[in-house]
This record gives C-alpha cells, sequence and structure tokens, in this order.
C-alpha cells in the first residue's frame, strides 16, 4: 500500500460526498481485490503529490446512464472544481465498464496504460475512452432567442437547441444542420462561445450563437415538443427563476445556462 | 433498383476519382449482393433528389488506416467539396468495418438506420459512429509561432500542436494541458479560430490560437522529435514553399495550413 494514492469512492457511478460538497476519498485499500483501476491523475493541491485514482464498476452495471433528478441534485451540491473532478472520473470509469470486449472481433479487453486505454486480449487492437463532440447553440433574431423544449422534458422548461457533431462537418456547419433539422431556421454567422465537458456519458459541449434568417418554426416533432422565440427579459427573469417567468432556465452547472447568462451580459 | 439511388465507388477506403478530380458513383446493382450500405443524404445538386450510399468494406479490412503519401495526393487532387463528401463517408464506413461487435457483451452487430447506427444482435446495445474532438493550436510569443515536428515524421516538416481533448476538459483546457505535457510551454488566453473533420479514422480538428508564458522548451521525446519557434516571415515562406524556407509546412487540405494562413494573414 502507498500511501500517497487514493482512491475516489464512487457509489455506483453516482459521487459520494461531504458536507462540504466534496469528494470523498479512501485507499487502494478500498478497492475489491479484482477492480481494474483507472488512474485519474497526480494531486499536488496540498503540496504533496498524491496518485488519484477510481474503481471501474463491476460487469453489471455496464449500460450508459443518462442525468436523473437525484444525481443533479448531486451535481448542483458539489463545488466546481470537485464537479469537474468527478465529471472526468465518471466519463472515464463508465467508458470501461461498457467496453469489457473488442469492437473489432469480439474478444475480451483488459485495462491498460493506466487505464486510458483497453487492448484486446484477442486480436490486440487498442481502444481508446471516447468522447462525442456536441454543438449547443444560442439561435438569435431582432434581440430574441429561441429556444426548445425536448420530448418527455417537464412543461416549462426550456434550453437551447443541440445535437452531434456528425463525422465530416465542421462545428458551424453541424450548427446549421442541427437547428435547420429541429426547427427548420437557417442560420449563418455561427461563433464559437465556450466549452463544457459532460460527463453523461461523456460529451465535449461546444456552445456557438448563430444568426437566424427568419423566425418562422417548422418543428421536428419526433425529437422536439416546442420551440419558440424568447426576450431578453424573459430569459433574465428565467435566470432569476423569478415567478412571473415565462420558461426555467437549465441549472446553473450546465453549459446552457452559462450562455443564457453569456448572452444577457452582451 | 431505383433510379434516384446512386452508390459512392471506393477502392477499399480509398476514393475513385475522374480526371476532374471528382469522385466517381455508380449504382446499386454495384453493390456486392451483401454488402452493408451506409446512406450518406440526398444530392439535390442537379435540381432531382438521389439518394447517395456507400459501401461498408469486406471484414478483411477491418483495421484502422493513417493518411499515407499516396492518399494525401489523391486528397490533393479532389476538389474541396468533393474531399469534404469522401471525408464523411470515408469515416462512416471505416467506422462500420471496425465494429461489427458489441462493446458491451461480444455479441455481433448489424447495420441499423440507414446507417448511422449499428445494433447488437445479443444485448440489443445500440452503438454509434464516434468523432474524436482533437484541438490543434498555435504557440504564439513575441510574433513568433511555436511549431513541432513529430516522431517519424520527414527531416524538416514542422505543425503545430495537437492532441485529443481527453474526457473531463474544455477545449481551451485541452490546449493548454497538451501544450505544457509536448513542450513544457504554459499557454494562457486560448481562442478558437475554426474547425474542420479529419476523416483518419474520423477526428474534428478544432483550431485554436494561445499565448505563451515563455519560449524555453522542455520536448516530450516520446512524441516530439523536435520543436522551435518560426517567425512570420518562415511561416510565410514555408506556405510559399520557397527554396529558403527553414521547414516545410502541412499540405493545403490540412486545418494547420489553414492556421498557418490565417496567422500570416493578421
Amino acid at each position: 500500500m502507498d500511501w500517497k494514492a487514493r482512491l475516489l469512492l464512487l457509489d455506483g457511478l453516482n459521487p459520494s460526498m461531504d458536507e462540504g460538497g466534496r469528494l470523498v476519498w479512501g485507499t487502494l485499500a478500498d478497492a475489491p481485490e479484482d477492480a481494474e483501476l483507472v488512474f485519474l491523475g497526480l494531486d499536488r493541491s496540498d503540496g504533496g503529490e498524491k496518485a488519484c485514482f477510481a474503481c471501474v464498476p463491476p460487469e453489471g452495471d455496464a449500460r450508459p446512464r443518462m442525468a436523473n433528478p437525484q444525481l443533479w441534485a448531486l451535481m448542483t451540491a458539489l463545488a466546481p472544481d470537485q464537479l469537474a473532478l468527478y465529471g472526468g472520473a465518471r466519463s472515464l470509469v463508465d467508458w470501461h465498464a461498457r467496453h469489457r470486449f473488442c469492437a473489432q472481433c469480439g474478444g475480451g479487453t483488459t485495462i491498460a496504460k493506466g487505464g486510458w486505454q483497453r487492448t484486446c486480449t484477442a486480436c490486440g487492437a487498442d481502444h481508446f475512452p471516447r468522447t462525442d463532440p456536441v454543438s449547443i447553440m444560442l439561435v438569435e433574431h431582432g434581440g430574441k432567442l429561441l429556444l426548445g423544449r425536448g420530448l418527455g422534458w417537464p412543461e416549462g422548461r426550456f434550453s437551447a437547441l443541440a445535437g452531434f457533431v456528425e463525422p465530416g462537418e465542421t462545428i458551424e456547419e453541424g450548427v446549421a444542420r442541427e437547428v435547420l433539422e429541429e426547427v427548420g431556421v437557417v442560420v449563418r454567422d455561427v461563433r464559437y462561445i465556450l466549452s463544457q465537458p459532460w460527463p453523461f456519458p461523456s460529451q465535449l459541449m461546444i456552445g456557438c450563437i448563430g444568426q437566424a434568417e427568419g423566425t418562422e418554426i417548422t418543428l421536428d416533432e419526433t425529437e422536439m415538443a416546442e420551440a419558440h422565440w424568447f426576450t431578453r427579459e424573459d430569459v433574465i427573469a428565467s435566470l432569476e427563476a423569478r415567478d412571473d417567468a415565462p420558461m426555467v432556465s437549465p441549472p446553473p452547472h450546465t453549459i446552457a445556462h452559462q450562455l443564457f447568462r453569456w448572452w444577457v451580459a452582451q
């Protein structure tokens, strides 16, 4: 046992946290005997140098997990630096749990390079953790913002449109295609604003703004429940969670919330 | 046979092209009987509407392919719109060829949703084409640019530093980490410039610029052969392929070349 190593304690894939909203750490002795360990990096925050690890969950947990209300509450309670650390760790161990087999030949894979790779025991192919680029966009026209409510979302909850960047397209092309598909609106002058990792299971959210050529909406009803144009005052009211707000904004730890804040500050 | 459908003819994963640098198309009758077909989209370029497909290569070709000199020559000969179409198609069929098995359970997978998905015949898990976000960065200090030569690259060939954006980090954090790891330089004020898809096998290249805090280089010799600071005049000479250029720039269809052009135009 090396006292300079520590183990991130997870509850399945959920974070364990103390009353101060900080992640709880154990030692490598807390890991099951046969657990695969992922190296998260070196922590030098207290002047020393500790190697940080997390365990890959057991085989039974091999399904992708979406964010649920319980998890969202936990995330809101975590301090920002702790949320970032948790997010990266969660993405990695979740990827390992769902990639115990080789996509090329079907053979078993084993963890390699401290958890930043898996290698096939049959054909030798290397596999690497996956991060999916997703564009999320403010669509603007005449000082209003186009926001949508996805299928199955609570009444009144609106967010920025978003979608995976597909093979063969730029970020800007992805934004334009997604908006055209979801709401039938043509956008131009797409600009990058900011990015954020999102660990459900492992996305790189790429926040942009684009100018709509018109305001007429043709909804793709297989993806969206509704979409509307909101004023600056509407967005401010929702960020302040006021009673008269015409919609509910996404919570503060989301990139959509950060994009809303960026937009009203313009 | 639907006369409104057409099949992109590939030579393995390489493009087939006519003398005008345009991709060659056949009909669905040109596809082998048992071939998996990927739907590329609708072509409305000649006023009509044709469904475009490509075949997944046979099982023997299930290895990732890197760009080689022959392929680079073909890419240079393709018109830009044709290169974009080829790149997207290549990424997709290559992904299918390398994902005939389920990473969760090892079972066989079959093509679904026109080729934008594979589904496991054993556990039912869905798998989606992968695109890896990669940051590629101009590192600037006092009007000079920091460029590197990768291990195994020809003498004199330099490009912008680049690396995968890892789970849990933003684009900007990825740029800073990569530069610190590869050349030991601290960068700040990272800004996004432009993006480009890159189909070897399927990357989203995210071009940025950052300001170096110093010029001292500490090379990671497991990744880089050398790294140097180049003047604006050096970069212009290399873009013009002049005899006195102190280095060779990447070819015009690369994002690094576009970044160099953007930088000298500032």
